[in-house]
């Protein structure tokens, strides 16, 4: 039997290659996907084969994850119960899929995770295994009671690890947990379980990676620019591009109308220093977990705040009004369809189609300013927009576009069902 | 024939009331709400009476505004095209409420406003009246073509108002037009109507009344704590609430668990004032008016901001995830029927009538943290928290409340579909 | 440890109550609910007593189904994936709130059922009572290994049952399963599993118990008016209703304006059974169970069938369109909570309130054909009707209530987004 | 100037086209488009030039109709109000993209319809112009004061007839009027206004021209097997389908798995034979216009009919049941917009997309059988199928494909808020 097992070499995961591998006398096959989580990497591989691993795949997916994942959650304006940019949920499809192509190359017909039972992670890994691979069988140890029996907590891990040679790194258990990626950092549990606890002890304002606290941001707003394609974010517009590129470490793959392209990835990566650096993306939620409680949760989405925010901006300007309220009322279900798992649901896939269609003429730019944890339009225009200075205006009309006598009888049909709803005596 | 006429005093009303009685020959009941818009009343019956109207009425509604319009519209969450927390929108209604009560008072047959034939108001204005008095004729100038031929300018107007002792002050003209009542102040038209201009010229900055902005708001954060009852915000807590209070001139009407208790007319004046002083509730937007052309704004919803948001952190913590669910996907639509005028129209109040039913928990403690435009939850608490530490904790649960391994057949089941479809072969 | 179980006096709930006693040394309170299943209840308080049950309770909730479970949810238009009036799905959280009163009166601590693994019954009674009573233990025998295990066959239920002495009637067994109830029956399983095959054998065409095949029904049409209140049927008026109300057993508890006044359940039996005569009611489907998995059902509604289109009749006539409109998108969400179970939940109530908001109005009378399988609308009038003759005719309108030439300013501005969006370049 | 008129060779348009032609000393070119209204087209274009058309193009728009138009739309489920299968409204769209097309080639800058300013169809067709030529001129005779003023009555319009040698036919007024096209006929207005009246008097039972009566239907049921591909019908099998398909005048595309292949149109034509032989299709309902008003109408769908029940049928089959849920509550929304003209608006196209990716697996056969007025389903089946009868059985399970014990979890799932909810002790 050949098992895939997310590896990401700490003590949690470095204890399930060693134990599936004895438990099932199976060949495992560590996987570890980046997804933009800035963990250590070097040296994996080796780690994962010392640990009993026949084989580890770092699997590279920050560009695709950003392409197919992140943009296309983006053009839906996805945001979960009013708050939640959905930075942990949307990575996990796309981890998942790289498991299943991993496990078919290699001929595995089980993957395993070390997610808990109490999460919505164990959820999302599985549901996408399933619409993707039916038939792979999904091991969670965590839901088993024999190795919950074996590691009641961290002690009885760290004496498996001794006993049975695994390199792992001590590290002093913080008082919180944290998930990273290209889109965000979560921070939960512990001293954040009470929701009225704001996270504001010396201890815990260090906890913040991504950004800085509006406080400490610059005093001086700065201005960034946007190129929209469909949806999409394609180039940027700002004082020292090349710098910031440089220091994030990314490339630009063109110029365009004075605007330097890049990557989704490359462009994300770049809005994470930016929105980071002026306090931008924090947010503290209490939020509803789809196995039926009830969390608190204190997330960091930089470069995925201002793109939603900019996102928005444009959208006012180049979508018809019903088109945008249709869409508008389907994305609390898209979101939760995404936060629950179900991004490769065929539901999904249908709201999907509905807002590629939308986002076909969302193209043009949008300037906003940056300034201490606040992200402000500050113009929008558009090859496409659908504002018109003539007709809009309130001042004389040249044009004549809009004839004023016209409104009389849109009211008056419009109010037609009112009245005859007033006059009906009964009600 | 007696005609009520929306009445401000202004130049444009002013020449409205005139007007309107030599040509319908009719008696002019004058009619000024007082919904909070600040401005000069005192004088205004005495004015009128110059300008030719039998009576005039100065009606205040600011308690009413408050708790009977704006506050239901808060406990649906409210937003329209997810930025507009609809200010003018939900005045109108209250407005035309109050001018059909006093024609009905004074007997008159025929209601008059002043309102153009390309905006909103006039829609709203007109919907409201229809619904609650489908008999009252409406009679709209600016959409009569006699009207417009005889005042094609603002020139014609000062003229006609000298050449009838129509008491006007000369005041230059704004750049921009403004609208203001206890929610919020708009602007529009002039040099804002260029939607890549961000309205921060000098000249423009000093448009804004109620906020200061983010970068001259206090370098020192101020922490403010809400009291809320089904959804309404009840009680402030806060340093210096009796200041505050005097300030801005209304009082208390109790206290309760360490709460200084105001109507919400209070708190709106209390909130409408600490946000200000913290650049909190500016908003730069395109929208789409209902009459079908996209204009832009400009707003400031300082007190309001402060609600929507205090709101949901509540709503997160008390209401039910799903029953949460079926709000937001509606709220589109009812912040699409406030904005267009259908304050008093049946889908409006079924709408309601669920949002109702959804706030019977919604009590409890917000506390939020105000910085240079920032509204942060900084906690919230309550008696009918639905958040249980005890199941969500990723720590150990001694109640043993919540059994990881239900998560395997939740997941199962959940899956089975997917498999299903994954397994289908044909598509 | 007392245990109600839900009990029937079939072979399958008796050897329940013999089981439960013994696995868990506890005192059995055995309940039967009547919510019109029409079998016999006589002599089941002793066949109970016999089986070992403490007590027995035949709690006759005929009425209360009716009028707070089927009426409300027939206000509410619900039909699940436009075809299953949901018959079996309604039953079951009245039932389950009788079993949780029965509970409570005679303390016990776990309810117990005998609803399989794969139905949707068991998700439906379990979520009711954990809304309920969420301290109630629930025990569902077919989901233990320990009992599967025991009577892995019907054979073995027998054996039991002669070994213990429950008294139980052999029954053959039938090519498929039913369910009864006041408004409906489903037959399921076996040869229905097929869903290319129609049911139509000779055997299965005898299935039927409430409707005669529209190919037997009577030749004559027989008309039939119902009255409404508030969108619940209240009267009836058809020729022989005297002796359609004692050949069902049920009497009148009024008149009113010519019609004869029945309660709920009252009106059901009747309409049931003129429903019956001319094979209305019948319906073949494939639906979704909420467990993951298609299902196929053949279903006789007869009753509801009627009450369905005739409240639809009604509600065009007297309801506002756009009220009806938002009603109308709810529909397919309210019904899947209904089928998945949850009645007691805060999101159906909540949309419960929206539909007894556009309920307020939906006051009349509706006259239907009944013919050989159809229920065809001959008429519908109401005191709060919304169509006015003057207004919607085209010939001559003598009132001019409607000006013609408002809709043009009406079309005008409902085209000017259209416009723009033709003339907009780049799209 | 240029003007496109729609035209039938009737008195009104006839008259139309050469008051347009004075009136606005234009060059008229009468359109009219072929929808299936089986009128008498042959001499129709002479007629037109004799009355002062410089040119007629009759326009067959048939097969594009069924396919691009009414195919769509079954896609979707559409049914307005839960009882018009759209039948008038879809056809409009069609002609206008017909009568635009031939305004560019012959360069009209104009066109014109005789619909009046109370229905519905001036909205369709006015907005479809919008939509696709935003700069072409409507001109609606019918709601200028001139033309009504010139044509108060039918006499006015016979005289002007007679005065300008208008070749008309001398032809009763019926005491109703109809709308007939492919998809259906409509009749409204006269007797038919009063919605008590169920159009059953001797006069009015011969107005319906596409279906029998159920009464006068054959005793003997008629079963016929429908072909689907990706949700549109395209073959049939009945006993007996060349001899249809010769009485209708259509020819069969193809053969494919026993079925006989038709186009749209084709399918159309046979399915209205069939179904109105069986007196299937005829609705009378009170619906509400765009323009603020209810009204009356019968209607006679009988192919539409039998696609919309048969469509569902095979749905429930092959489509996964979130996706389908997600559709099905979009169906209002998507029938409003059809209904009310918005067929080229981004919303519908919106909508579509969205249907679209639904569609993709509904392919299959639907069996129906036809009986008086019924079409009932018997049997479906499908490549596609997403029915499993080993999970769905609730007979022993030899794959074990579903365990049983899933179930436990995910209901305490799934509970697991009611009980925090049922827990919670203020509400």
């Amino acid at each position: 039997m050949k098992i895939v097992v997310a590896y990401s070499g700490g003590l949690d995961t470095s204890v399930l290659v060693t134990w599936l591998k004895e438990h099932y006398n199976a060949e495992i096959y560590a996987y570890c996907a980046n997804v933009g989580q800035e963990e250590e990497l070097e040296g994996l591989e080796e780690k994962a084969i010392k640990t009993g691993a026949t084989e580890c795949l770092i699997d590279d997916l920050c560009e695709e994850f950003a392409a197919d994942y992140i943009y296309p959650m983006f053009q839906a304006g996805a945001i979960y119960e009013g708050r939640y940019l959905l930075g942990t949920s949307i990575a996990r499809p796309c981890i998942a899929k790289g498991m299943v192509e991993y496990a078919r190359k290699v001929g595995a017909t089980a993957i395993a995770h070390g997610a808990t039972g109490k999460g919505n992670d164990q959820v999302r890994f599985e549901l996408s295994v399933a619409a993707l691979a039916p038939d792979i069988e999904i091991i969670a140890p965590w839901r088993m009671q024999v190795f919950r029996d074996k590691f009641p907590g961290r002690a009885q891990m760290i004496a498996y690890a001794a006993e049975h040679n695994i390199p792992v790194q001590a590290t002093a258990k913080k008082s919180y947990s944290m998930d990273r990626n290209l889109l965000h950092i979560s921070y939960e549990s512990g001293v954040l379980e009470d929701p009225w606890y704001d996270g504001s002890t010396p201890a815990d304002r260090d906890m913040y990676l991504l950004t800085t606290s509006p406080e400490e941001a610059p005093d001086q707003a700065e201005y960034l620019q946007l190129l929209f394609e469909k949806g999409n974010i394609v180039g940027l517009q700002v004082d020292g591009i090349a710098d910031y590129a440089a220091k994030v470490g990314v490339s630009s793959t063109g110029e365009k109308d004075g605007y330097t392209l890049f990557t989704p990835y490359g462009v994300m990566k770049i809005l994470n220093f930016l929105a980071g650096k002026h306090g931008v993306g924090r947010v503290d939620i209490v939020e509803n977990r789809f196995v039926g409680m009830k969390s608190r949760g204190i997330y960091e989405t930089p470069a995925g705040t201002i793109m939603f925010e900019a996102h928005r901006d444009l959208e006012t300007l180049v979508v018809d009004r019903e088109a945008m309220l249709v869409r508008d009322e389907l994305i609390p279900r898209y979101s939760q369809m995404v936060y629950n798992g179900f991004w490769f649901a065929p539901e999904r896939e249908a709201l999907q189609a509905l807002v590629t269609e939308t986002q076909k003429s969302v193209t043009g730019e949008v300037r906003v300013k940056l300034y201490k944890g606040n992200v402000i339009c500050a113009g929008r225009r558009s090859p496409n927009s659908l504002y018109s200075e003539d007709i809009a205006t309130m001042e004389e009309d040249p044009t004549q576009a809009y004839n004023q006598d016209d409104a009389t009888g849109f009211i008056h049909l419009n109010a037609l069902r009112l009245k005859l709803q007033g006059l009906s005596k009964n009600v």
